[in-house]
């Protein structure tokens, strides 16, 4: 049995521009890995009438129709109120909803206005989808053949209430069983990457091999189907294999969160202590590593030396290379590592400087020209960067790779 | 005359959430600029049959069809063949076009396949929208009363197509000129914001006024339309005499592109240089600051202290400073201001101590607090917040906050 889902975002702010419409890609990324198809995607204001127009098209063409948005206390918020009365429920009064909303009012210490006891209201006889990220539960009921499944507007509630809630009740639809891994690439383009495994997974039924391009890098989604986990895991081991040898340490994890996570979680397991110098990129990988909470446990900190004065002073970097070399070189990045692990007191040291553009650039240095360095037990390794033009891309691609440098520096001291 | 525009983004992609549908938004907000309503947007896969049954669907309750994909020179760029059938057009070759697409080729030094030549193809009779952003022209055509424009799916064309191609097309169909102002304010909740402008809003026509959420921060847009560009823009000085009235110094600028060039620019203006010194931002405000080309004008460099070994070693923070009042105290962010303006020898230090969370608060200090001070001519100014909760909203909000206490400071240094 193939399911067909319709999401319809119910939002005049997404109409009118004012937010992106993001609950609706991290609703098409779960059904995608639930193997369910998507056709439409439909937004629709606060606006009873037109969404129960948007929701009887969807009924003719989809069998799940997955609304996000409308779940609030205040007078435009109609999603449950509309969906209902276009299935034929009632709503009635979720008394366990509403105490959990008068506890929250008084965790909070604020009074509960009346409106607040709409969120209580569920159509008759649903599944409640219950929010441990917010105020609104979600729920979720079939009628006339369609699965309707309403969950909360902000993102932040709606991604875990999409995974945590509506996934399990999508899978309990399905007789098979679904499996995913994601294998994680870096330093290759997605072009590269689809032209190494097109032929693969073009061939492939079950399971499935679907790549993926993020922010400088390229995800490898593989998914087996079959009657139990164990098997529809076993399915995908004979690919994750094939892609360990054919991308090697190109790979930097499988079903990890990101390459700084990695990074942070390699220091912490070798009892490492990092220290950051950047110039270029002005703070933006020392801000990438502490997005992470508990990345206290293995960066110190980092000098942000913008200026050449700045180099020298914080970093001791010898006035004779700024002047000879120039900043934008292998031994200043070098010279950068190094000072920054010694005036921080770290294990490890690394650095990024270069030209992001979009003025500083010459023919023998054009915009894009970045030297990093890693520098450890006295050792160093460096790379050179020269293919991004634009500020913001040069400046992301040369943090990204310094924390990839940093994970093939202590991956290759285990060799 | 009053338009109405329906959006319809066609792109696989999209409905698998590879990617998030940002085009949709793009035009969205240059539609509400411009006054014209949007009731419904649509996503639909690169997949004829089915764009065409969304066209079908919008043309019916929509007289400007805007589309965003589906132009490019693949198999599956489907969007001017389906749209010109769906109202009768013929598809016919622009040599013009056709030429500008050999000459890229030609410049690029790469061999134009056949395939390219999709691109020049176009609905006869329509105005061929220039694509100086990228190879796929758009096109824009009336028939049957409907207007249809189509733009190209990347967002790096689709944003600039958007706003220099098809908003003079748009304008062009109302007889009315639109002036529009962009009051930033800082500071205040977004809620608080609209319950001071609702009863003004609200009873207002010409010009309009609408609240916009962004991150950290509210945009109001003020309006006018009249026959030209002088009375359209003599209507919105009223309101936003108002609005400074009302707002104060929480309005951080009119019309300018952000708190981090406002900050800029008035440190350029002053010929001063900055240097920052974060613990918990771990390097975000050095980064936003950064994110500007020219930055490097004003700002030396920071120190990100993100241990307290840290603060002491290169910002001269006293110990008795960190084993009395703590990392995240008053005297803590005064000391580590100073400190990055005299260890990198600028004019202005500027330093962010707090508690990002989710692990390390204490009653007395919880998850939220954070010390913000900045330091110039040997006299401080200090803010504390906290009332953040998410690491990422309390990371954000304080180097925004230091941000606006740099400007501030910049300010009262005038009066």
């Amino acid at each position: 049995m193939s399911h067909c889902a319709e999401i319809i975002a119910v939002g005049t702010e997404i109409l009118l521009g004012n937010i992106v419409n993001s609950d609706a890609q991290t609703v098409a990324q779960a059904l995608s890995e639930l193997g369910i198809n998507v056709y439409y995607n439909t937004v629709v204001g606060d606006n009873p009438e037109r969404l129960k127009s948007a929701v009887e098209i969807a009924r003719s063409r989809a069998d799940i129709i997955i609304t996000t948005g409308g779940l609030g206390p205040t007078f435009d918020d109609l999603t449950k109120q509309t969906l209902a009365e276009a299935f034929g429920k009632k709503l009635v009064l979720h008394e366990e909803e509403l105490l959990k909303i008068h506890r929250y009012f008084e965790k909070i210490g604020r009074e509960m206005t009346a409106n607040n006891e709409q969120q209580a209201w569920l159509p008759e006889g649903c599944t409640v989808l219950k929010n441990d990220w917010g105020t609104a539960p979600g729920c979720a009921f079939e009628a006339d053949g369609v699965h309707v499944i309403m969950l909360p507007g902000p993102p932040r509630e709606c991604a875990p209430m999409m995974r945590e809630r509506a996934m399990p009740y999508l899978r309990a639809l399905s007789d098979a069983t679904l499996v995913s891994h994601e294998v994680h690439i870096f330093g290759m383009g997605e072009g590269a990457v689809e032209n190494r495994i097109r032929h693969i997974a073009e061939a492939m039924d079950n399971p499935t091999l679907a790549p993926y391009a993020k922010e400088g890098e390229v995800l490898l989604r593989v998914t087996g189907r079959a009657e139990d986990t164990e098997h529809a895991d076993a399915l995908t081991q004979p690919v994750l294999t094939m892609l360990a040898e054919e991308f090697s340490d190109l790979i930097y994890g499988v079903d990890v969160p990101s390459l700084a996570d990695v990074v942070v979680s390699a220091l912490r397991e070798r009892g490492l202590k990092l220290a950051t110098a950047e110039s270029c990129t002005g703070g933006l990988l020392s801000k990438m590593v502490t997005d992470l909470p508990g990345a206290s446990d293995v960066f110190l900190g980092g000098v942000c030396a913008y200026h050449n004065e700045v180099k020298t002073r914080l970093l001791g970097v010898p006035a004779e290379i700024l002047e000879t070399d120039g900043a934008v070189s292998r031994v200043c990045a070098r010279a950068m590592a190094k000072g920054a692990a010694e005036a921080i007191g770290a294990d490890v040291g690394v650095s990024i400087t270069g030209i992001a553009g979009p003025d500083g650039g010459s023919p023998e240095k054009p915009v894009g020209t970045v030297y990093l360095s890693v520098w450890k037990d006295g050792a160093y390794w460096d790379k050179k960067l020269s293919h991004q033009a634009y500020r913001g891309g040069v400046r992301n691609m040369a943090a990204l790779h310094a924390l990839d440098l940093i994970r093939r520096v202590l991956a290759s001291g285990e060799e």
